[in-house]
């Protein structure tokens, strides 16, 4: 078993990284806990739900099973709210513990649950996708949708372990591998050259889920972004470079609705057109663009907007949380294997997406 | 103008308490804060609204009015909602400042709003009654009701400053002078004998509103508050003291429905229980006991609970946050002046739910 520890102001956790590591998720379950709430979605309890409770039994503790309906479109108050409903109903006290075994929506509902029930109890996340795995599962972002704008709402709280089976991701359809994907290359991107190539070198291998490649893809996935987080929990500098291609991603997916594309294959189709926004404004080489278009397309991500209209584009990407007193900012690449973040020139912006709708037509 | 530091791992801030102090809430706004997000009730804005406004404006800043509809019946998630939906269409980003002017309810929901934007932004408190002063504003709870309880959903969050004017007072009515000041004798119950003994010399004073008097009373709550939060803001431990009369007023609130007692007058009433409960359980003199029960009527607060009948009391307890494994606990005290938090024998429990309703008859 790998294990990456994570440390933050707002806590310090381990993320445990093995085959088969559902099976031991009742070493994740402290002592104390009055009781466990199993927060997950029907596909995914229908693969790995009688697995998971049947570990979490283990603990002879009662085992509350709590099924979100499945998708980002339910990302929402209502649905949070179908979590506190069950966790009231049978009475949950402050030392419950929320399992979250799922995918990003049902990570961040689950912690988001977890960070407001009775102000704060604790939780484990189990992520089951790839994305999930290397992204939203490290790092302590919570949080639901609100109409007008993604992840609007939420809060910065630590699971008190992270649970990685690398194992589930074989019953993952391809684009959610994909979408994964995107994210792992990002952290070469942004902070490791010499893992972007390794990348470059193995994505048949990351395709393919090649136990070795992919361990070694979550793993340094986690301690690249375990890194970033430690330096910055609270996203005031550093931990802005995550964000590499989300400004335009979660253009993409608030501007097409959410859930007609996946997250990651915004983020991938968005980390193209962020790498052509560097190339204006800081001098990124073309060839490096064409290495991040390549290798996106590579790990089967789309790799061409949507012809949103350069005046829908930016409205939505105004919505964005990375506005700051009205001016867009993007994290930009100097060059492969470092970012910074900064505002960009309207006019940079406009080309970048224009030049887009021009390529669809 | 008298300041009252608070220090807690979650961030430390300043309490100003001055007569006027509305008046000088600029210097309360951070010179990189984006914007100003006011939120308020229609009383208190037609009160203070114009006064505060103005008083923000002096920044330069936009202000950004917000009013809630008033009262604890709309302390839930659609009127939190109204905040996010406002915030949202006006695009202010995570450098916006909220201030919450107002009540207890005001100052939940504005915190948690703050807690929950954009994952947080910073908020200033502005109570404006005497209850919120010398309590909801002090140690960072902010929350909302659910209905299966009250305060079931929140985080700890802390504002960046709490800016109490002692002049708002004049505009409350009696019961709401009586509410707030069965927190400040609390305070003397659990922790300062002397203290309490200052309030019994110091009741028709207080009531009065005498200037020195109840700035004194607020300063010293703020401290006794202050003090306890700093030893423990997540209320693992020494914190829970602070819910003396809590529990039983809780029940108060949820079995009449919230609103029908100011939630001060239910924890006044509570305290007479929890002394009750205190004489059986810990041996709590019988004079004590009288002085609890002579203070309580003295400040305007009822001292007759009720009558749920016992089996809806222990429900009603049973789904408070002070429960642990199901047992019922209650904060105690062996003497005036000291507290603790501790598992009550049901019978006692019984015996002292069953004078309440004989007292009723």
């Amino acid at each position: 078993m790998s294990t990456v520890q994570v440390d933050t102001p707002g806590g310090s956790y381990p993320i445990h990284i093995a085959a088969g590591r559902l099976d031991s998720l009742a070493q994740s379950i402290p002592a104390d806990a009055t009781a466990i709430a199993l927060v997950t979605n029907p596909t995914v309890y229908g693969h790995y739900g009688e697995r998971a409770t049947k570990a979490l039994a283990q603990t002879g503790k009662r085992v509350l099973r709590i099924e979100l309906p499945d998708g980002e479109a339910h990302k929402d108050w209502p649905t949070l709210n179908l979590v506190f409903d069950a966790l009231l109903q049978n009475r949950l006290d402050r030392k419950a513990v929320i399992v979250a075994l799922g995918g990003g929506v049902v990570g961040d509902m689950g912690g988001f649950a977890a960070a407001c029930y009775m102000r704060g109890i604790r939780f484990v996340q189990v992520p089951t996708t790839l994305l999930a795995q290397v992204d939203s599962s490290v790092g302590g972002k919570t949080g639901i949708n609100h109409p007008l704008g993604k992840n609007m709402i939420g809060a910065f709280y630590q699971p008190i372990s992270v649970e990685i089976d690398t194992d589930v991701l074989a019953t993952l359809p391809a684009r959610e591998i994909a979408a994964g994907l995107a994210e792992v290359i990002k952290y070469g991107l942004i902070i490791d050259a010499e893992f972007f190539a390794w990348c470059e070198q193995h994505v048949e291998a990351l395709r393919a889920l090649d136990p070795q490649a992919i361990t070694y893809a979550i793993q340094r996935s986690c301690e690249l972004k375990a890194y970033v987080v430690s330096q910055d929990e609270r996203e005031s500098g550093l931990r802005a470079i995550l964000n590499f291609g989300h400004t335009f991603g979660h253009a993409i997916e608030a501007g097409l609705g959410y859930g007609q594309w996946l997250h990651g294959e915004a983020v991938g189709c968005g980390m193209v057109q962020a790498a052509e926004l560097s190339a204006l404004t800081l001098g990124l080489p073309p060839a490096s663009v064409a290495r991040v278009r390549a290798l996106t397309a590579a790990i089967g991500c789309p790799i061409q907007p949507p012809d949103l209209g350069t005046p829908r584009w930016i409205e939505l990407m105004q919505v964005d949380k990375k506005t700051e007193g009205g001016q867009l900012r993007f994290v930009l690449l100097p060059e492969i294997g470092q970012a910074r973040f900064e505002a960009a020139p309207l006019e940079a912006l406009r080309r970048v997406l224009d030049q887009a709708a021009v390529a669809q037509v």
